[in-house]
């Protein structure tokens, strides 16, 4: 085996090339090739050197690109034959990123590999959205859930029940497609349809958006936003909206239509219409 | 006010100074004020410009240090006052990172205040583990909760019952005193006291050991093992240990003692003993 042989599972982050690790980078800048999803900034695969095989190894929903079998295969013939292998993820490739299929993959043919983990979309969307996904008293816990698969259809064997009942922040990793399935789940086995609740589209890319409403009317506002996947969908006690203009407490604006945040820095700045 | 005012909530990712994002160091260089939490890696202050006022608001457990209602005045005073504050947390933010009360604080004053996403303590655990948090079919969720408040006490109010039922990961930031108590919460209500976990103490840091065992036993290997907080433990179907040199598909070495990882970047290598 070729003695640089080595697979770097590295966590791009949510869209954002600005989100990403140091490590991150140095792994990409050290790379002999690199396997992307289609969900990783276009501007990082640039930091791979010239001379490295840059692989598009992306699943858009509906539009199979490689088999799952095949990127394993992949990793494991490039490592072999060429040395550094980055296998670039969007967000944390822990979460939701189809790992542990990949890692087996490469343990399996005693290549040694690394995780490098990332911002993963949630923490990306509530940082955008200006929350926090826990809180003392309020949420003790976060709930990161996946409502889709990689074709966009809903996910089964999901615990709805447990999900509707959870006192906490839920996080869904889903397409908008899954929208109204996920919050009449929710809301049919038990959880408030006034409970705030905030959509964040296409996280840490260009065009993201934050629609804001209650869990019971998000869906509708969402549809009626155009609302594009992928998206986070986080409900819960901590999710407020409002921009520092408003008084202090005042109630969050609510049940409103999409708010479209200026292109600043200013994640906390969301202005609802 | 200052022009320049502006609050910068930033994660400074697990403790490894080379988890931080662009944006947060970028940040951390434009930075008139920084006010720090413990959990940060000291290397990263450096990164502060010469003439940066730098505030330890450090909450060592049982050692207090500024009251939450100092730092949130001291938020907004600087700002004021010197312009550009950066409230470095330890991982991300938004995830027990008292977040919440300090973005109310200083949304009420009016100061303009943004969030920058990290790398959370879990996915870097889950990353120095060479495992996934989520699975197709086995982990279509991952709970991240917290079992411990700021003095390393157990927290109340955390729905146990919930936790011992759930299918998926579930991820606990805590005190390694209260280890015990969280595995027994969990077997007692119903969790399989055989499933696998793995505790990772002190995640990015200096000193970071992982300790594998089953969810029954756990408490004692890391109390034989003089663990240190802060710790996170990781439970569920898509726990494994082994690296490359082991079989295809062995099963996990479980029940054994700690196993002190080399300093290699081969985060997927975990040897236990």
């Amino acid at each position: 085996m070729n003695l640089r042989a080595r697979v770097s599972f590295v966590g791009a982050g949510p869209g954002d090339p600005e989100l990403v690790t140091l490590k991150a980078l140095r792994r990409l800048r050290e790379a002999d090739v690199v396997i992307h999803d289609r969900l990783v900034p276009a501007a990082l695969l640039g930091d791979a050197p010239p001379g490295a095989e840059v692989i598009d190894a992306g699943k858009a929903p509906g539009r199979h690109c490689l088999a799952q079998s095949e990127i394993n295969w992949l990793l494991v013939d490039r490592a072999r034959r060429r040395g550094r292998v980055v296998r670039l993820k969007g967000g944390d490739p822990a979460v939701f990123g189809r790992l542990a299929e990949e890692v087996d993959a490469v343990r399996s043919a005693g290549v040694p590999f690394e995780i490098v983990p990332g911002v993963t979309a949630a923490t990306a969307a509530a940082a955008r959205a200006g929350i926090s996904l826990t809180e003392r008293g309020a949420a003790s816990m976060v709930v990161f859930a996946t409502a889709t698969d990689h074709n966009g259809s809903v996910v089964s064997g999901l615990d709805w029940g447990l999900l509707a009942r959870a006192e906490g922040t839920l996080a869904f990793y889903m397409g908008v497609r899954a929208l109204e399935t996920v919050t009449a789940s929710l809301t049919v086995l038990g959880r408030d349809a006034r409970e705030p609740a905030i959509l964040v589209e296409r996280v840490g890319g260009p065009g993201e958006r934050i629609i804001a409403g209650r869990l019971g009317e998000i869906a509708a506002a969402a549809r009626a936003a155009g609302a594009e996947s992928p998206a986070v969908l986080i409900v819960g006690p901590t999710v407020r909206v409002g921009g520092p203009e408003m008084a202090p407490h005042t109630p969050p604006t609510l049940g409103s239509g999409p708010a479209k945040p200026g292109r600043s820095s200013m994640a906390g700045v969301v202005h609802v219409s």
